[in-house]
This record gives C-alpha cells, structure tokens and sequence, in this order.
C-alpha cells in the first residue's frame, strides 16, 4: 500500500506539473494562482486512496482527482465573491486580489477546466465519471444556495443544516471516493458504499469545522474563534441551542444572532455561556463522533480485506482528530 | 427538408417539455425563467440545419441542441452581472430580478446543466460533443475577459476586435454547427468547414449587432440606438474611425469615450458626426458583408448536393437581412 504522505505527494507534483496559464492572463492568473496555493488536497488525497484500495492504478486516477480538485476551487473561488471574503488559506482571495469580475469569470472557466480533465480520463469509465461529477457540482450549488437562503430564514431545523452541509460539503467527499472506485472497476455495491463512508465522514469533518470555528484555539487554528458568532451563522450548535435554550435564553440568543455582523466581545461571551449551559458542545461533539462512527460501520462494510482499508482508515482518523 | 420555422418550432416545443425547476427554488426559478423566454433560439437552430444538411436525424441532434442554448444563456446570466444590466430581451434580467448571489448560482447550476444535456447524448458521439463543448465554453470566456479588458484600454486594435468578438460571439456559432455535423456522422473535412462557416457568419453578425446599436430605427430595433456609444464600447466603428481620423476628430473622439457612461445627446451627434464623416457606417457594413461572403464560400464547399444547403443558406441570409 502507498502512504498518504506519497499519495499526497504523488497530487503536489502531478498539480505542479500542470499548465494553468493561457490568454488572456488576467483570466487565467486567478487560476494559476488559486492551485498553486496548496491547501490540504483532501479530495483528490480521498480519491486516489480509494482507488489504491480497491486495486485500482492510482496514477490513472490522477486526472480526475485533480478534476474534482479544481472544480472545489472553483466553488470557493465563486463563494469568495458571495461572502466579500478578504482572505482564505492566509492569502488574499482572487475576489479581493483582482475583482469580482474576474473572480465570476476565472471561476467559470476552471468549471469547464474540471470537466476538461475528467474527460480525459480513460473512455472505459469517463462517462461514468463525468455523471458523478455533474450530478455532484449540482448539489454543491444546491448546497450552498441553502445556505444563502438560511442567512434571511428564522426557522431553520437541525435537519435541514445537516442537508445543507451534506451537499455543501459532503456529498464532494462521497463522489471522489466514489470515483476511485470507478477507477479501480469496484461493484455497484461498493461504490455505493465508500459514497456513503463520504457522506457521513463529510458531514462529521464539516461539524467538527463548526466547533473548531467557536472553540478552536487561535496558535493553533491560524485565526482567531468565534468568527461564525460574528457573521449570526446558524450552526449546528447555534440551531442546538434554540432547541434546548429555555423561551428566555432562545430570545437572547435570537436577538445576539439579530445583531449587525461583526466581532463583540460582550455578544461572543453571552453567546457561548447560553452555549455551554446548554452543554452545546458536548452534544455537537456527540453528533459528529456518531457519524464519523457511521462512517466507519460503511467502510468495514466494504468487500476488500481489512488490509487494504488500513491507509483510508487512518487518514480518516486523521481528520477526525485533526487540530485544525 | 425541414423548414426553418418547423425545426424553430420543434426546439420550442422540446424547451417548452423540459422541466428546469428544482429544490431550492431560489437556484432553480431563475434557470426556468431564463430558459422560458425565448429569443431567437439561434443556436439551436444552426446546430439541427447542420444535422439535417449533412443528413442526420434532427430528433437525436436536439439534447446536443439545447445543451448549447443552456450554455448560451448561462452566459448571458453572468454577463448582466458584470455588465449590471437591469433588462434583456426586454424582460428583468436575474440579476435585477433576483440579485447577484442568485445570478452567480444559478449561472453556474445552468453551466453544469449544459453539461448534462450534452452527456445524455448517444455514446457513439457524446465524448466528440463534450470535448467541442467545453472547448468552446472556455473561449466565449477568453472572449468575455478581452471584451472587460478592453474598457480599460486605449491601444485596442482592428484585430483585436474581430478575435475578441470571434471568441465571444462566433466560435459558439461554429461549434453548434459542428455539433449537428457531428450528430449527422459528417467527415471531419466537412466538421472543419461547417465550423469555418459558422465563424465567418458569427463575426458578420456581431458586427451587423455593432451596426444597428449605432443605426438601427428605434421602433424595428426596439431600442434607442446608440447605447454602445453611451457605454463607451470600443467598437468596430469606434476603432475603425480612430484609424481614419485626423489628429484633431482622433482627440475628439477620445475625448467623447473618456465621459462618464451614460446618454448624452450632444456627445452622440458629435460622434456620429465623426463616423460619418469618415464613412465608417460603409466601411463596416463592408466588412461585415465580406465576412458574410467568406462564409457563404465555406457552405459552397461542402461535400453534400446544393439541394441540402438550401434551408441553412437560408437561414442565414435570413441573419444577415434581419431587421434587428
């Protein structure tokens, strides 16, 4: 089996040695300029870990890893712009480096650059490849205008920021794992399955991003916590707490959520003492081991010994005890 | 063969019995809207003459057909955003009608639709028609980038122009031609003409577009002309009147286009003065009916009886004398 740290290594090099330029150069700059920033590279490091397990060639799997690699920096290229994001990965984001017109355009085009590469991939399997990848980029769209929609709505249920974050962020985890499984000629069981060992391990990585974000610990996250508080995002805990919170305590909360966006000291304290009261942070903590759990029920479920799991398995574990 | 008006309306009945919406409505509504419009349908039109011409089956050329026209308006979506623009084909764009959020989203979602209309197309083919289609996706987006760059530019040439406009405008042309050549199993000597055709014709009707934004009667155009004046677009017109100017109309002119944006009766007589003077409406209209003939040159060579272009040279001289 390769280790993560030469699969990761094996998309480091394989992204360097790609050509992102072209004319004109303001359009493609942005480009160039977002994949050479690094990042963790989780999804293609997902997508070819589930090809290796499954037997397949990780360096057939290379191009559609970087495929849904670019389309992920497209969606966040485009967010950027939705948010008036500054910053992201500690750099300025292309919206703020150039201008929102760029940012449309660029990200537009690195659209089209994902499909580009995923058809490139061995004709064997790139329509199977390309349907995933659609149907996939659909629902990250989906996703993330729920979650515009969630910033006016008062009413928003537990249930329906789990499916936010499934589509936002997990269902882009299930689909690259499923498409090293494609790679790797799995069976339609399997390949059903390492999609669901995604979807739960995603929806756990994105609740553990919440807490992070309220309780995560400035040296080492790289920023300073409570930014969710600031902007009156309804999280998981925020939702949680409305639920448990007595009628008083909710219509504080309501109100601090009421606020103009931005940092208060005094908003952020009152907020996370209604949060612990409520021991909001525990039952987070709880939910996402629970699915992380669930994920890991998935990939014990999958028909390949337990031998070729062990790399998945560890950097799944990686994730979930991750420090930022 | 097939009239023109019975392959229009078969495009609008197949439109009209497909479903666009979706959940969340917010992302969906703006794609039925824009879909259900109309307009001219142009090039889904082209792409079933080309089909028919090169003795295809119009009924298997419509998926490819309509991928194009979801493609077109995908672009259209994003360019009111860039360009601010409040109405389209005399209706609210998305951006006004929604906002940019939800113009920017529901773009994207329409980019990847086309995506999967093309991908539904028989497999003899799809791979042939994906590749041609996210060539030309990302060229109309070169072609965006020129055209923004080019307002904050003063050195723009002739040539730049016709490979900005032929970016934006005609290379979709050229492909959706080549698409029904495809679908039709046409040789690839004729792909490449049918493609060389749609070219010339799509820079004589962008700059027919350029003439009857400067000459067009308001009650056929059914918009005051002079709005590229107005926005300072450095047209064919414009650039071709710097050319010919003398220094004194060359500072003028210069002069004119460096005032704010906005109509300006005193500015627009002025300048038309200047066109006039140098008889840039004739030499455009020249232009264009050159690349009009060069292309009518390109449908002469290929390979099927004279029978078989009838309705596509039609058509297309029906472009070239439109009224608007």
């Amino acid at each position: 089996m390769t280790s993560v740290e030469k699969i990761q290594n094996l998309i480091t090099q394989f992204i360097e040695s790609q050509d992102f330029m072209g004319v004109p150069s303001e359009l493609y700059a942005p480009i160039d300029y977002t994949m050479r920033q690094g990042g963790k590279r989780m999804r293609p490091t997902l997508c070819l870990l589930a090809c290796e397990m499954f037997g397949g060639d990780i360096n057939e799997c290379l191009i559609p890893a970087v495929a849904a690699e670019i389309f992920h920096n497209f969606t966040l290229i485009h967010d950027d712009i939705m948010d008036e994001a500054p910053l992201r990965r500690g750099l300025e984001t292309v919206y703020h480096k150039w201008n929102s017109d760029i940012a449309l355009l660029s990200g537009d085009t690195m659209l089209i650059k994902a499909f580009q590469y995923a058809l490139k991939t061995n004709e064997l399997y790139s329509q199977e490849i390309l349907v995933e990848l659609c149907k996939v980029a659909v629902e990250v769209c989906e996703g993330q205008q729920y979650d515009l929609n969630f910033e006016t709505r008062n009413d928003v249920t537990l249930d329906e920021y789990i499916e936010m974050i499934r589509l936002k962020t997990a269902v882009l985890l299930g689909s690259v794992l499923k498409i090293g499984a494609i790679v790797a000629s799995a069976g339609d069981a399997d390949k059903r399955t390492i999609y669901n060992f995604g979807i739960d391990l995603g929806i756990a990585f994105q609740l553990q991003d919440d807490l992070f974000d309220c309780y995560g610990d400035v040296k080492i996250f790289g920023k300073m916590p409570g930014g969710d508080i600031a902007d009156n995002k309804k999280t998981y805990l925020y939702l949680k707490a409305l639920e448990l919170a007595s009628d008083e305590d909710k219509q504080l909360l309501e109100g601090y959520f009421s606020l103009p966006k931005g940092r208060d000291d005094n908003k952020m304290k009152a907020v996370l003492d209604i949060f612990a009261k409520y021991h909001v942070m525990e039952i987070v903590t709880d939910v996402m081991t629970s699915y992380y759990k669930k994920s890991l029920k998935s990939l014990d479920k999958i028909s390949v010994s337990d031998d070729c799991k062990i790399v998945l398995r560890t950097y799944a574990d990686h994730l979930y005890n991750r420090i930022k």
